[in-house]
C-alpha cells in the first residue's frame, strides 16, 4: 500500500526533475538529464516521502517538489565531486565531467543547484532554512575529507565528523522537512531526526566499505577509488601505516589486499549494524503505520546493499 | 544623504557577508574571508539599496541581507569562473583557485553558494524565486559563452544574449527585489527592471571593453584573458577573422594590438553609451528622490569606470 504510494510519489519526482532542469542552453539541458536518467537509488526522496507519510501526511503532490530538491541536491554534488575525483564512471555511465569537460561539469552543477531553490521557493522560510543549512553541513563535510585525506591526517574521530557532515546532515534534512510538512509534532520529528541521523551514517560507511570489498560490475563504477585518495574506511584503516609499495605491484591493489586482509571492512560493518539498531529504535516513536514500515525497510535496504 | 545612507549600508552588508561565512572548517572559513576581503565595486547590493529607496523603503536593515545575498551570488560564481579560466589574479589579489587549488575552490564556491540560500530564506517565496531564477540565467548565459568561445561562433547574437543572461539577469533581480521589499507598484518595478536591465548590460561590455584597453594595474588583473578564449567584445570583434599569427610575435599581444586597432572597443562603447541612456530614460517613471539620482549616478560610474 505504501509502497506503491511511494512508487507513485518517487515516478512524479523522476518526472518533476526532469522537467525542472530543461534548458534552452543546450549543454546544460543534455547533462542534467544525463546525470538524472543514470538512476542511482533514490534513498533521499523516499526518506522524504516516507517521514510525511509516516508523520500523518496525506498529500503526495505536497511532497513531491521537496523530495525533488532533495534529490538534486545530492546530484549536484555528485557532479561536483566527479571532477574533484576525476571518476570517468558514475552509475554505470560516463560521468558528466569525462563526457562534457570540466569546465561545463561545473556549470552543470552550479546550474542543478540554483534549480533547487527555484523548486523549494514555494515552501516558504523553515524548509528553506533547514534545506540551506544541510548544503552547508554537506560542503562542509566533503571539504573536511578532502583537507584530511590531502594531510594524510584521516582518524576515527574526523572520519566520524565527516559522515556526519557531508551524508547525515541531508538525510536529516529530508526526513525532518518531510515530517513538517505533514505537521508533525515535536517528538515525531525528533524521532525522524535521530533516525535519520543514523541511517545517513550507516549509508556513508556502507558506501565506503563498497570502495573496498564492493563489485564494480553491480556499482557501476570502480572500486579502490577513495583508496587512492586516502579517504573513507580505508583511509581510517590505513592511517598511519602507510608503508613503501612492494617493486613491480600495482600500489592501488597492493593497499586494497591490505585493507581486505586487515578486517577493517568488517569492523566498519559491524559499527553499521550498532547505529542501524539506533535507527530502527528511534522508529518506536512514530506511531505504527505503513509508512514507519517503510521506514524501517529502508535500514535494511541500505545496509544490505551492493551497490 | 542617500549617499551616506548608502555608505552604511554597504558597511553592514560587509559586516554580515564576514559573518555568514564563517566556518568551523578552516579552509571554507579562510577562503570565503579572502574573496569577500578582495573588495570588488559592490555594484550590485547598490542597486539593491537604492532601488528599495528610490521605491520609498525606510528600514535599510531589513534590505540588507538580500543586498549580501544578492552580492554573495556574484562572489561565487567569481570563484568558479577563476577555476575555468585559470585566473591567477582578481582584484589585485590571488585567486582562491591559485591560492587554494581547484578542488578547494570549487568546493568554496558551492559554499558560498548555500550561504546565499541560508540569508535568502527569511524573505520568502517572490525573493526566493527570483533570485534563483537569476542565477540558473547567470549559470546559462556562463555556459553558452564557453560553449560559443569553445566552438569559435561567438557573433553579435549570441553575445547580447550571452550578457543579458550572465550579467543583466542577477542587476534586474537586484533592482526588482530591491523594489518589491519597499513595497512598489507595477510601474516602478517595471521602471526599475528597464533601467537594471540596461545597466547590467553597459557593465558587461565596458568590462569586456577593459579587458582590452584596461590598464592591469588599475584592474588587479592581466588584460587580454577573454581575447586568449575567444570571448567577449573580442570574441565578438574577432569572429571570423582568426589569421595565423607572425612567427616570433605572441599571438595574445598581436590580436590585442589587431583588436586595439579594429576600433571593436569603441564601437562597443558607442552601443554602451546608447544602453546607457535607456537606462536614464527608464528613472523617470520613478518618482524623484535622492536615491534616483543615486541610481542615475550609477550608471556614469559603470559607464565611464576604469576598473
Amino acid at each position: 500500500m505504501v509502497s506503491e504510494t511511494v512508487q507513485d510519489g518517487l515516478k512524479a519526482i523522476d518526472e518533476l526533475l526532469h522537467e525542472v532542469v530543461t534548458s534552452n542552453v543546450t549543454i546544460l539541458d543534455e547533462a542534467s538529464h544525463h546525470i538524472i536518467s543514470s538512476g542511482g537509488k533514490r534513498v533521499r526522496p523516499q526518506l522524504v516521502l516516507l517521514s510525511y507519510l509516516a508523520a500523518g501526511g496525506q498529500e503526495l503532490e505536497e511532497v513531491v517538489p521537496l523530495a525533488a530538491a532533495v534529490e538534486l541536491i545530492h546530484t549536484a554534488t555528485l557532479v561536483h565531486d566527479d571532477i574533484n575525483d576525476h571518476s570517468l564512471m558514475r552509475r554505470g555511465k560516463i560521468t558528466v565531467h569525462a563526457r562534457w569537460g570540466r569546465t561545463f561539469a561545473l556549470l552543470a552543477g552550479d546550474y542543478l543547484f540554483a534549480k533547487v531553490y527555484e523548486m523549494l521557493a514555494p515552501y516558504g522560510a523553515l524548509y528553506n532554512q533547514i534545506i540551506a543549512q544541510a548544503t552547508v553541513e554537506l560542503v562542509e563535510g566533503e571539504t573536511l575529507q578532502a583537507a584530511a585525506a590531502k594531510a594524510g591526517q584521516m582518524d576515527r574521530e574526523t572520519y566520524k565528523r565527516i559522515i556526519d557532515l557531508k551524508t547525515a546532515s541531508l538525510f536529516r534534512a529530508a526526513a525532518t522537512t518531510g515530517g513538517f510538512l505533514a505537521g508533525a509534532d515535536d517528538d515525531m520529528v525528533n524521532a525522524l531526526d535521530t533516525y535519520s541521523r543514523n541511517l545517513g551514517q550507516v549509508f556513508q560507511i556502507v558506501d565506503d566499505v563498497l570502495d573496498i570489498i564492493g563489485d564494480p560490475e553491480k556499482l557501476g563504477k570502480p572500486v579502490g577509488a577513495d583508496v587512492v585518495q586516502g579517504m573513507g574506511v580505508s583511509g581510517v584503516a590505513l592511517a598511519g601505516r602507510r608503508v613503501a609499495p612492494e617493486p613491480d605491484v600495482d600500489p592501488v591493489q597492493q593497499m586494497m589486499g591490505r585493507l581486505r586482509e586487515s578486517g577493517a571492512a568488517e569492523l566498519a560493518l559491524a559499527e553499521a549494524s550498532e547505529l542501524a539498531e539506533r535507527a530502527r529504535a528511534a522508529l518506536h516513536d512514530l506511531p505504527a503505520s505503513p509508512a514507519r514500515d517503510g521506514l524501517e525497510a529502508l535500514i535494511d535496504l541500505v545496509l544490505q546493499r551492493d551497490r
